[in-house]
């Protein structure tokens, strides 16, 4: 699969069919675009009448060549395209870029000529990208096979966009901003090459230092995440992904015509993957510039270097806000700074070099407080003073640093100082216009460094009773049953190791009464129905029933008021079970998402999710580091681990838990939701117990 | 004391002390600047020797000069100025500049010279702008007395700057951007002169269309309050105030050596007074370009236009994040819209034009969506793709628009757009680089406006028993008690109007029997002592007492605990109090802010506020709405209003709690903090009642 994308990237001769002479055109600006930049091998223009284009020899057809190509660049109107495709497999060809529009995001009949169109390809075993896309660059190749304007400075950074526009606005503002680029790629309706095959042979490939890449829907969740964790483990892939709200993602998918997965799920897929997330358009370049000039940071101690005090607050405030950490300096430092610098200066983080600091004190400064092994990165700022030498200060920086922690430089202002910005590009030193970015840049490596250095990924498998559950869900499938009540989703838990409460089920008030005395008082009964889900609000559990007149009156009680309330349900029989001792109430929930499967949710119980929303998430499988991360991760957490003088719940057990239900959702896919609410959890060495429970089951609608 | 910075800003003559011929020196620089910006009247170097400095006329003293000035800047080192100011003023002049460093910033002796300084100029009835500062430009004064650069662009932006090198960075930024100004002032120390008089000039200033500032601190709250809400109600006023983390403000109190008020009582004096506040350096030119070439909005709902699909869900993102609203647009506008774009263009908003999109179709959709009375803003982007003309859609956009509501660009990317930019600039339309900055300016704008919009602030005054309380605090305050405990904390409560438990203090075991059966059981017992604060740690109170015999125990055996574990103790008696019905705890304090006087605080109790910190603030006095919109602001409102089937509190009996404390706390600033923990609140109809009350008062070491 990655070997045929050669043919994409590296051709070694290039046909455009539908290439024109007239301006304006798709065909002529793609073929301008390769002449311009400077492809060396046999460029091939196909068109119906023209002899000549651009200097080239034109043909009418491939056919007429009579030669294959490696990479056919198609860009003919819709109804010629299927022609055009079939024609170069004949001839042969390696690879096709298809630019012209209409197909998917238009309507129906586009739908189906695309799908045809990859059918062919891959019967022929040939790749396309696009269509409706920009098309390809490769710097490297001296290849420009796009119409989004002209050969862009060669670099280390690959982009891959589902928008063209987003592409256009990033060449334009890295051509300002003199940034370069290895690979754009124009993915359009991703008919056949997708972000999965891009990853894949961008993580590969040897002039991609950083990928970034936009995004607004993947074309399969499983594929998306191996291939991103994959490539996150070779190099930096900085994404932005559209339609995080509901506002974007109906605007993402009116224009797109694909439905956006859920926004949660995206955010759970880009963590476990180490997908460096960009909130903002101009977080792509700030972070891909970031990512591809400097180290990638051991921890989040940061110092700061400016000549002027309040920057220096602006920043430490960004260090804060953004979870990394003004460092401490050490003694040794703070001393060595105060021999080199005036008596004003603050030789403590942020070390304020005062504003008539000339290069030399700057330069002198970041000499001594790089060593010191309590810092783990730099931000240096510069304000443009009376007595400031932007440029000079920019190359004495430069010259001062080891080059083993990352320093991101924030040179505020606009015109005097644009010659250091140039001179730090050069020195290959990130510069942000203020603080903050660079601070936000910075936020974005650690939270790499720190995914990259995390624990090796082991996925704990229990031995569980796979048996019972494949029995009780064909039982419900076979009835066409699709809720799990209360009773059947606790035996499922159970045989996958959860904690429930001993229980009965009864068939008659005698049977009730009998298994309340067995059980021991006092219990809880509840209705058991696949077709009531929200027991209480229709009278169908009782708690705390405490004696056998008790329990015959709740019984008599209950039946009552089904009939009443609830005459057509199909009653199982009325469950008997023990009172759970007081804990904490928590809920462990699991829905299967349509792109990336199983995802499992934690959150404490009653009013923390319900009005606070405090609830984590989590791709399943799921390691115990990860699951005890996800406890910690809610706002909550005080509480689980023994606020106000509560002592603190079993957090490993709970954490097990939910690696429970994650072996549960991974082994059995027809389990679309699991809704533990609540599980009560108890003190350390105490396990926790199921108190209520319920799944829903794949119907017929559904493609599990 | 507005008409005498009529000196500073308009002088009509200006004299240098320590002008200087050596280039790097601030003294030349200043001159230097002076000439540059064409001042018109006169310029007079002062300078020990030199008879000539930049072909004018020097004098060795200003009493050589001989003649009044009406500005006098002063660039001498420290020990020289004393003796400046004191010539200067002997001679005559209308206010002072003093650039020169070494003052409060440094050391003491720095401090009392800064201290006489001011002293000997007031007494004048002379203003003194700085020390410590760059000095001050007033572009419609072609004065530039600042060594702050060379003289901006005319404009109608204001800038205040307790940080000079932010003003460098602005002016340096703003020269890029093409970006002008009205006046800059550096305020260095601010020994004289603030933001107080800075917002009160620059309010009336009709030059001045917009204030731009940076602030460390503040030196009045009371008068930053009323000179900001002066300011702000007749023009924006945008702030950016460092120091807002830990680390920030440790930053900014090291080099300023002034103590930075809370944060949390900055947030609330900003909200109070209208401040539009800026969280990056970035925001401040980016929203007060908005500001100065766009109307206000009336409302929130926001259009988007664009010719690319992505940036679209980008900036319909950045919409919702920022709390705006994605308008929807009237049929009759779709309609209209449908009739003027291309079939595959969206005419629902966001409308996206098309990638090849020509000028005259941005400016037809813009003249059809901006009639939509849905509509309050527009924000309009463009990609460079590659049939975009960036610079000629830039003039349609400004020929189509009525500028009726806001209209804010984003045209995305760098070196094709550049020349798009300056016909923005030119047509007096705010660009931005990327759509969430827009966005960002945006949701200042809509934020003023609201502001703008806010009811008239009316305080009530409830009538109250004050010389109850009065006589309460002065008890306390005669014997150096500090500490108001329980009881005595319920009867000034009272005194003002809250309802409070029935209670009786006891002074013996029979007394208190006797109590709890008058009161009626079941009741509460608390040890009163202004010595003990935190009484359940030492078994001080006891709840849910329901008979004679309980009663007896519960008092024997708190006055033991007491002898055990308080033996130094000051025990004032029992309190026998009645049970309170269940309700909804919530938490209700004051502290007294140093800068800004009485902040109120609201939660919910428990968890909400130690585990959540979800907690609100305001500043008294406090209106009944503004307290409503307390309760509004903590996340776990829905918990008041009803969330969980659980019956909506009485929010307006709780609004009117706060205004109570409101109205308490300004009349007796001897009160430092109170705190009601907890407040029980019932349903729509029940008065909330004072569970348990502390406060503490001014001691001597405080002044309150």
């Amino acid at each position: 699969m990655i070997k045929s994308l050669s043919s994409l990237f590296s051709p070694s001769s290039i046909a455009v069919i539908g290439a024109s002479r007239t301006p304006g055109k798709v065909g002529r600006d793609i073929l301008v675009n390769l002449k311009k930049g400077g492809f060396a091998g046999p460029i091939v223009p196909v068109n119906r009448e023209a002899k000549r284009i651009l200097g080239f020899r034109a043909y009418p057809s491939l056919s007429a060549y009579g030669k294959p190509v490696d990479l056919c660049i198609i860009a003919v109107p819709r109804s010629s395209v299927t022609a055009a495709v079939e024609d170069a497999l004949e001839v042969g060809v390696g690879a096709f870029i298809v630019i012209s529009a209409g197909f998917k995001e238009t309507d129906q009949e586009g739908r189906k000529i695309e799908e045809n169109l990859v059918d062919i390809c891959s019967a022929r075993n040939v790749r396309v990208l696009g269509p409706n896309c920009l098309g390809l660059i490769n710097t490297g190749h001296a290849m420009n096979a796009s119409f989004a304007g002209p050969m862009p400075q060669a670099g280390v950074i690959s982009v891959i966009s589902q928008s063209g526009a987003i592409c256009t606005a990033l060449l334009d503002l890295a051509a300002a901003r003199g940034i370069g680029f290895s690979k754009v790629v124009s993915m359009g309706n991703k008919a056949d090459i997708s972000e999965v095959d891009l990853l894949a042979y961008l993580a590969d490939d040897p002039e991609t230092r950083v990928i970034v890449g936009y995004l607004e829907d993947i074309v399969s969740g499983d594929a998306f995440i191996s291939a991103a964790e994959a490539a996150s483990t070779k190099k930096p892939v900085v994404m932005l992904k559209a339609g995080t709200t509901e506002a974007g993602k109906k605007a993402a998918t009116s224009h797109t015509g694909v439905l956006a997965g859920t926004e949660v799920a995206y955010g759970a897929a880009f963590i476990r993957s180490g997908i460096i997330r960009a909130d903002h358009f101009e977080d792509i370049l700030d972070y891909a510039v970031a990512f591809s000039t400097q180290p990638i940071p051991a921890g989040k101690r940061v110092l700061i270097v400016t000549n002027a005090g309040g920057p220096g607050a602006m920043a430490a405030d960004a260090v804060e806000n953004a979870g990394l950490s003004v460092a401490r300096l050490d003694t040794a430092t703070v001393a060595s700074l105060r021999e080199r610098l005036p008596r004003a200066a603050s030789a403590s983080n942020p070390v304020d070099v005062l504003g008539d600091a000339d290069p030399a004190r700057y330069a002198s400064a970041i000499e001594a407080a790089q060593k010191d092994p309590s810092v783990d990165a730099i931000v240096v700022i510069l304000t443009p003073q009376a007595m400031t030498k932007p440029r000079e200060t920019a190359l004495a920086i430069a010259g001062s640093i080891t080059r083993e922690k990352p320093v991101l430089a924030a040179f505020m202002g606009g015109k005097d100082v644009l010659p250091a910005r140039r001179e730090l590009l050069n020195a290959g030193l990130p510069d942000y216009g203020a603080p903050e970015r660079a601070v936000s840049s910075l936020a974005a490596m650690c939270g790499y460094g720190q995914w990259k250095r995390r624990p090796l990924r082991v996925v704990t498998r229990f031995p569980v009773n796979r048996r019972r559950v494949e029995r009780i869900l064909g039982r419900h499938l076979r009835s066409g049953r699709f809720q799990v009540g209360d009773a059947k989703a606790k035996e499922i838990l159970a045989a996958y190791g959860f904690a429930i409460p001993k229980g009965v089920l009864s068939q008659s008030r005698a049977e009730a009464v009998e298994a309340a005395e067995v059980i021991g008082f006092p219990v809880v009964m509840k209705v058991v129905s696949g077709d009531i889900v929200h027991k209480s609000d229709l009278g169908a559990v009782k708690l705390g029933i405490a004696t056998r007149q008790e329990a015959r009156d709740a019984y008599d009680l209950m039946m009552l008021r089904m009939r009443e309330l609830a005459p057509n349900a199909v009653i199982d029989g009325i469950h008997v079970e023990q009172m759970i001792p007081q804990g904490l109430e928590v809920i462990i929930g699991m829905s299967r998402d349509p792109h990336f499967g199983p995802m499992l949710m934690f959150g404490l119980g009653g009013i923390f999710v319900e009005v606070m929303k405090d609830v984590t998430f989590y791709l399943a499988p799921i390691t115990h580091a990860e699951a005890v991360q996800m406890l910690k991760n809610t706002r909550s957490y005080a509480v689980l681990s023994g606020a106000r003088g509560r002592p603190p719940v079993d957090l490993d057990a709970l954490a097990t838990c939910l690696q429970r239900i994650s072996q549960l959702s991974k082994e059995f896919p027809r389990i679309l939701e699991i809704d533990i609410n609540p599980l009560i959890v108890g003190r350390v060495g105490t396990e926790p117990v199921v108190a209520d429970a319920r799944m829903r089951l794949a119907g017929p609608e559904d493609r599990p």
